[in-house]
């Protein structure tokens, strides 16, 4: 629970309930602390009262209510951070994260969870994975699908030259994307050399330690001055904004899916910068079926980015260890 | 010469002259006022000195430089307001607009030109046109180019739902190229009478009257509550963008190609609308010989935005008409 900037508390809490027909509850096998989670943690994003924290989740299913029709319990499932029916419209074109339905799931640093629209937010595995499968399968439920989405918004394509802002978790694994896709060549930026060795390892080509207009004129520097064809930008201040609006060449393609605070584009230098612009929340829940395939199979890591486990009643911990940059991200076991 | 907010004068000057070995000099055939001109003439773009206007050109070559290849003397030509090389790493990508070499085309509302880079920036025709058909021509110089732009940055094709916001001679054309590119559904936004007709005639299906965040509820409610898939916006004000963002459904393309003046995004806002942003100073060089083509086998009658001709000593009229909406564009006979 968050009382207030730099205010995380352990405590005991009544177990979820189910609140609507649809509604599952999930027993949470490994849950994390996300970037995200750091804004209000900070006090940059205030909050109105008390509020469970959390959004990234697996585990299997406990109870599920009775218009549940595909997921069971017992079954092994993942979630997004965003409920959808996955049937309405918005869905169908893939933009679960603006479900007509859509609600946002809270609350998932817990050992149970409330998930509503379970049929259509769930993804359940053909199998009960390992424990040690479990960071990997954690990392799909948020990060890895939004780097994922990150690079599939900036249109990262066989051959593409690509630059990531941001050396966060959604960073690191942007980098291992962009590979999947074929990316001929992908820049991380970073001045963080555990962070660049994790970037090398999922598949970054070049590293620029340099940021904002310096970095961009750097990466400019690297790719004959064009720039490159697609940036992702996961951080979502003004600055890496900018840096990533000024590192893509003419015509090439600007995805973002740092949440942006306070951050604010001026018509007159967009409209000569000539790049697409695509972002927003990650639609994650339309890439849980590929991503699970690929881990299954080991074709990815994806829970690499994990470089502190702790128990959760050791959470807040975990905040300050990612607050301070002394990890990339938190993984916690109930 | 503008001279001053809505001060425009026709004044005798000194004939343009080469300056490089690339120019070529244009005998003006026709030439027309730009909506983009009345930022000016209207003092909401400042002006540092006197200044030759006009962007927008057809006519016959009258001189080439000795580095001037193709483009040879007698040939009549339309060329785009950025001047560009046609062969740069930019311009092969199609983004003429932002050649390494661009510059700028000002002083068309004259009887000569001078037009640099003349291989790179000018389109030979085959034959010499009939006078009738100069009004087509010319509007291929920028209105008919800038509006196919916007619809192609909007992504808009065949079966397509588009809204067009403005009803100067960009959004008329825009819509006419969305049908062209095989818009199912073409929505224009307008309360002007002339224009409306003008835009049915261009093949809108339907006319929102509504501005704003009116307008956009409008066509939301013209599309069972999810918004178009593409929409081009071409005026340039903060209302006008985020009316066709709001009006577009989220996964939906926005192509925006006014000018933008005082335009500010908010990151946190643009990042839950979840649409694609795409647009600049259009690359009108990159799709003259296919509109060139369609002019001249009758497919599109482009020039039907001119519903003012006046000598050119009149040009200033030109620019009263405009500017108090009496016409939509003005073509200037030298």
């Amino acid at each position: 629970m968050l009382y207030g900037p730099r205010d995380l508390r352990f405590e005991e809490r009544p177990d979820p309930i189910m609140v609507k027909p649809t509604d599952a509850i999930v027993r949470i096998a490994a849950t994390c602390v996300c970037g995200s989670d750091l804004w209000p943690y900070r006090g940059i994003q205030p909050i109105a009262e008390p509020m469970p924290m959390g959004h990234e989740y697996c585990g299997v299913v406990e109870e599920v209510g009775s218009e549940v029709r595909h997921i069971k319990r017992g079954q092994f499932v993942i979630g997004s951070f965003f409920a959808s029916d996955n049937v309405c419209p918005i869905c169908s074109h893939g933009y679960q994260s603006s479900c007509k339905q859509a609600e946002f799931v809270g609350g998932a640093q817990a050992p149970l969870l409330r998930v509503p629209l379970a049929d259509g937010t769930l993804v359940a595995l053909p199998l009960q994975p390992d424990k040690e499968m479990l960071p990997d399968l954690l990392a799909l439920s948020d990060v890895m699908g939004t780097g994922w989405f990150g690079a599939a918004a900036a249109q990262v394509a066989p051959g593409a030259t690509v630059a990531v802002a941001g050396d966060g978790a959604v960073g690191l694994l942007a980098v291992l994307s962009a590979r999947q896709m074929g990316a001929e060549r992908v820049i991380a930026m970073s001045r963080h050399p555990a962070r660049q060795q994790l970037a090398r390892d999922f598949g970054a080509t070049d590293i620029v330690q340099e940021r904002g207009d310096e970095g961009a004129a750097r990466i400019r520097d690297l790719t004959g001055g064009l720039g490159v064809d697609c940036a992702v930008e996961c951080v979502g201040t003004q600055e890496s904004l900018w840096q990533a609006i000024h590192a893509t060449r003419v015509g090439g393609h600007v995805g973002y899916v740092g949440v942006p605070h306070g951050v604010s584009l001026a018509g007159e230098e967009l409209f000569y910068e000539h790049v697409h612009l695509h972002g927003e929340p990650a639609p994650v829940r339309q890439y849980l079926p590929h991503l699970i395939k690929l881990t299954l199979n080991a074709a990815i890591r994806p829970g690499r980015v994990f470089d502190l486990v702790l128990p959760l009643a050791q959470v807040a911990e975990g905040y300050r260890a990612m607050d301070e940059r002394r990890a990339v991200k938190a993984l916690l076991m109930p």
